[in-house]
């Protein structure tokens, strides 16, 4: 490939939270330019993000459908690669599919549609395009997660026995959609978040992170949902049993009324012979525990890593890579794949969510819901 | 008073772990001496045991019913005043009876006996006795609890929302009961354990902590417990939902199988105003989180701290206490309310777990045993 | 500005740490595109590596002096704005020279130059130049140091009695400048890294790092220096004692050969009314101290923060931020200032270290050796 | 031995700190028992605090002369076996000269004296008396501490290179001495203190625990001692340069102005193989970093522990131990030793601090203020 990757974005005007952050993680790895984007559904609010982003004017789109319907008729070395969609949930289907549809490749931030129905449109949608698909958990992209999942499926930990995994917040502690929160108010409304509130914003990366690291489905859960907000139809807190294909169990903990957490996304995973913790505030450390041996600490580009971990590293061990990084690793894995594809390429193993993750966390938030309305009644994932 | 009180102890022969700790714990604040002991079943270990603690033989003696009945008949400036119970589960409830019918105060390990059925009637032998009882909840003791119990009774935190609480264990990761580890094996054995095995070792440190701390009850529980390791017919993890009194709700996670962790009892609580978060691994910090000040970290006799938390600390701030000192405060504050008794004096409040405290703890193992074998339905702590 | 700013790279090949590092943090905020390079004094290297890069070809020069004439000759609207020199220390001062007498503004990494008289040259040399020139002492940009820095700078802390600081690597621990590691040949090499080896790599970050946090010069040091990697002759190990402009006085240990160290960059400040505690391991938390309040930990994003802290934060609370992007706020600040002036505005207090900073690190470097030499007499930084 | 060993204390009245701390010490492991004690000059002081501790009035004496010589007439088995000296550092010589003059064995507080020569006249005494005399030391009773030293003396660190060795607190950071704070006022009281200050206070446990764990000789320092504290005579801050006598290298950071800190105690000792971390605040850890391995942490009586550590665990992995823990360690082994001693058996290398540590002590203290005088010249120890 001798030229970056364009990308379009869909969503993430000025003051956009997650837009900002997936502009940084497109960058970072220098595989991919911004070259146009539908930055609101407001032509004008649009082209002034666009502006702020050097961007020129013509390459400002008042509509998604605008952006990829003209960008489809650009030059093949001028127009868009694919479209990067960070939008709030109730708009990711319709632009993912009408981009896949015209021949675009697609990122998306999660959870994946507003429906459990639109997610599994979404996967034949895109095997008839053709095209590829990545959703961004980031959490996944940090290489002490690469090494926890590396070290349980070689076996390292022995069977899992048991899982804890938690996301922690404290933001929506009070009812601060009602004061013109925007990041707040959208995620609070049913018609634009779905039917889970915390267990979609947060609870999916929960679910993502947990079956990554372990390779282990979750096969059923209780959900003992919490609405403490003033005011909210959603839910804002959740605690969960688990229990996993292989008979191991655990609990899930999720909580955006967790008032003074910030972003405590952690995880413990125990099996018979070896176990391991991680933290998303402090990801550089890799704590595992052993039958016979001292508490071991891994960190990212240390003593002792799987290939799958240094893969992933930007910088020597001690400088610590965060949150940024980890979801540019999402952009990068997407992005050598694409190049692959458009340079005739196949590629082993790719290694970035999917549809099937989206699906999966869709159906997840189902069951939460499904089990909770049912005083916590035990609810396959299916 | 002008002498230290005088104690006997019923188990903790050589090579016992609680006995040497109830010792320790005991002797640290110089307010007790133990006299007389019981320390096995079998009279030559007992006089062995006794002998290596510079005990006269004489008040050695082969069972605990000879003990009590025959220090009964000392001179009353010689006879032991309270008797110190730490046998494996099912020796709780007869030398307890025995001792309180025979007029003697006493000190018992947790849980606080086999069956919820001698719990029950434990209670009317302590009222008919009139004599003192603790219960050895020795994690209360710790100055960081009494300071987050404090905060919480005192509305820092608000009404509260979410609680975490996990004790988890690896040390039966494997099956050590089958190598005649002695710790394990009477742990794991129903007929000295009870129904609950992590249930009772730990998890009712678990709800013990998380009661006193919140001052609330938990109303209901959900509970999926695990049998891991081979052979067991006693739980040795479990995952549990909790729904407090006032509408709170949380999770709590207890394990012997969480191979690696060595003794992690952790809390956390969160309010509508803020929250704490203590760990007894490093029990001298108790983290607290602000809806508009930053994270501040209470230390024993630091700064800011309630009189609760400064009444139990021994040494000046940054000197740690440990597990034998929070133990120590059990005794402690048992000691000096039954030198208040008998001086003929009144005592306000006295600050350590009773008879009350244990029902509860076997209540909640009949609770979250009944739930597991409804497959996790929710059953009431009563 | 309705464009990027445009950047040249001096060094930085492929496989080079640090040229990777500079691409990345002048990417992350979206205000300046690489877009050509003189990536090597072999051509086919930097052809090589531009390629890499998605540069073309003829942007890709063999040599700094072919990249600066050549880039002059293009039009406005297409040669670059600046260059960015992150070539080994020996070659700092002649492309810098060249670039600012042919109008082309400069970022440079550390230590500034392989001389003192070089340093203090090149400030002659940019002041008649009239360009920009930032010096990439990175660490200045974490939120927590500008918080830091902040707190000291308005008396939270009060007049400051002792720092504590120390840069830590254990990376030299053995001579594996031996085996052909690229990194450590050059830094080893006295004709290439000048009098100091640590000294002048990690040593002038630390001090740094101090006077910046402290506002407060080193006024004379003592410096114990050590050389332990087997045939080094520059230090890889020192010890100093530090005594500041007001009084205080303090500690720095640098070391190459602390073995297991990654890249603990820490420091202690501590004030008659606070003190604040920094770790660059761990970067999103200012521990504060005070007479009488509790431990506050400060977090980026987080509640009572001072403005110079929230300036620099791009992301929510408890979402790390790392090494790249204290690297990229350097970049930033000096691109708000460059396109500042290129609109003909000025800009109040431009907020990245410049040739004064690095003037202070040579003089700091030559102090040290200087007292070293006379078996670590106290000697004036200056 | 069929009883304990009876202890007769001087110093450590009612409200003393240091008094309690050894009085629990000495109680902890069931070997000891207080008898007697001059806790005051005053006798009626004495009397009252002896009352407290539920001591016969007749052996609360009114000085350490009275006890000393009255305790000598009291019939054997009734009489003291050592004296506990818990006085300023200024009575310490006398009573221990006297009680070992008259056929008593001497626990001592550190630092050993009032006077360098002091010390070296206490070592003859001592010598002459046959008696035994322990120093307390009391951070190496610590598990991990003896972990760590026994690590380094079989060699898996290698050569040691590098030592950081810091004791910070800030309870002096304000004039505290002047309020009539009873602990303060004489540490800041040459007459009583002696010529160091934090030196004698802190620094000497820094430096023992230096020499303990390294097995090395600090050969000469350079110390350059601050007087922030309104009024100071004495030292309240120190930084020095350390050089061991293997070539190693090092810092020593004490203070008694370092505002916030509580007792931290702290060290790092790196050398060719591996390095180790071990601080005092959460003791309970060793931090191990290896050349080839990740991060390994040791903790009491967790995995691969050599036997020196298990020797002094009193509990099981995971139960933290503290201060008065380690400070018991230091009677436990001496009474072990004096036990012996008394049944006529000797004991194979007793592991308690001995004069000898008490003469470094005062040693060390004299060079660094030897060194600060000629402006933190280099200073040997000797």
């Amino acid at each position: 490939m001798t030229r970056k990757l364009r990308m379009g974005m869909i969503g993430g005007g000025t003051g956009s939270f997650i837009g900002d952050v997936h502009r940084r993680a497109a960058a970072i790895d220098g595989m991919i330019e911004l070259v146009c984007g539908a930055f609101s559904s407001n032509e004008e609010k649009s082209k002034t993000s666009g502006k702020a982003l050097y961007l020129p004017e013509d390459r400002c789109y008042g509509s998604f459908e605008e952006m990829i319907l003209k960008e489809k008729e650009l030059p093949e070395g001028v127009r868009m690669d694919f479209v990067s969609i960070v939008t709030p949930n109730h708009m990711h289907f319709p632009p993912a599919k009408l981009a896949l549809e015209n021949g675009f490749n697609v990122v998306c931030d999660k959870p994946m549609t507003l429906t459990l129905d639109e997610a599994i449109a979404l996967e034949t949608i895109i095997e008839k395009s053709g095209k590829l698909f990545a959703l961004t958990h980031n959490y996944t992209g940090h290489p002490m997660v690469k090494q926890a999942r590396a070290m349980v499926a070689k076996g390292d930990l022995g069977k899992i026995r048991k899982i804890q995994v938690q996301y922690l917040q404290g933001w929506l502690s009070t009812a601060v959609e009602q004061t013109g929160q925007k990041q707040a108010s959208w995620r609070v409304d049913p018609s634009k978040s779905g039917i889970g509130g915390a267990l979609g914003d947060i609870g999916t990366h929960a679910e993502n992170l947990a079956e990554y690291i372990t390779g282990l489905k979750i096969e059923e859960l209780a959900a003992d949902l919490g609405k403490f907000g003033e005011g909210r139809v959603l839910d804002d807190d959740g605690n969960l049993l688990l229990r996993m294909e292989n008979g191991a169990k655990g609990t899930m903990s999720i909580s955006q009324i967790a008032l003074g957490e910030e972003n405590n996304l952690a995880i413990k995973v125990y099996g018979e012979k070896g176990s391991l913790e991680w933290h998303q505030e402090n990801p550089n450390q890799l704590i595992t525990h052993w039958l016979e041996e001292p508490v071991k600490i891994f960190t990212p580009n240390g003593n002792n890593l799987y290939e799958e971990a240094l893969n992933v590293s930007r910088i020597p061990a001690g400088h610590p890579e965060g949150y940024l990084e980890a979801f540019a690793t999402i952009y990068k894995n997407f992005a050598t794949h694409l190049m692959a594809v458009l340079n005739g390429e196949t590629i082993d193993k790719p290694d970035y969510p999917t549809v099937k993750d989206g699906i999966r966390g869709m159906q997840f938030i189902y069951a939460a819901v499904e089990s909770d309305k049912k005083n916590a009644a035990w609810t396959k994932i299916e």
